[in-house]
């Protein structure tokens, strides 16, 4: 039987789009998505869940109310559930996101036209 | 308030030893654990849970019951539940373990010297 790894590079080559994480695989309940971010986002949380943020190319930059964390290449870091973040990047950052199915990448901010369709696989 | 991204090869160059899983991060009930793996692992599965596998050094052979897959940096791979498996590489290899907490390494597998100690953070 045929079974093939996952190659992050191989699916970000598949889109352009930014701040629109693709889903690539599912581990129980929770998924790993794929997104492309450039700019500042919006202030949200994550009411119920923590979100993790693995880097695997350029720099990402979370803002926190109190203070901010650089995560690069080889990097993440865990946003602790509830606490209010705002992702951001001077250029563009290609970033694996782990948290359970069903998250909205607005949180519980307000959607907007930044709030991507969910559930969308690549 | 200081804010520090996790970083995998620093944690790495902490230890040494293969086929100990060191927990660096939690999401949720979830940990992520990096370990050092060389040689061939025991035939076993995880009853209740899948487990997900994204290698950051070396390559990494899952083997299966009828056939196998090949994991190499940038990759990843996620073994669905009560699925056997036995993890494989010719030279040592780094990767990253997810998966929920109190998972052991042996799955269901009988206890052995292989079986590491669980939830030991670096």
């Amino acid at each position: 039987m045929p079974y093939t790894a996952i190659n992050f590079q191989q699916k970000l080559s598949l889109f352009t789009e930014q701040w629109t994480p693709k889903v690539i695989a599912e581990m129980n309940d929770y998924q790993f998505k794929i997104v492309k971010l450039q700019g500042d986002f919006v202030w949200h949380a994550h009411e119920h869940t923590d979100e993790a943020f693995l880097v695997l190319e350029g720099q990402l930059r979370i803002d926190f109310r109190d203070g901010a964390v650089e995560i690069g290449p080889g990097e993440m870091y865990v946003v602790p559930k509830a606490v209010e973040h705002k992702p951001f990047a001077a250029e563009e950052v290609k970033l694996l996101l782990i948290e359970p199915r069903g998250v909205l990448n607005t949180g519980d901010h307000e959607p907007s036209e930044l709030t991507a369709v969910n559930d969308v696989w690549i």
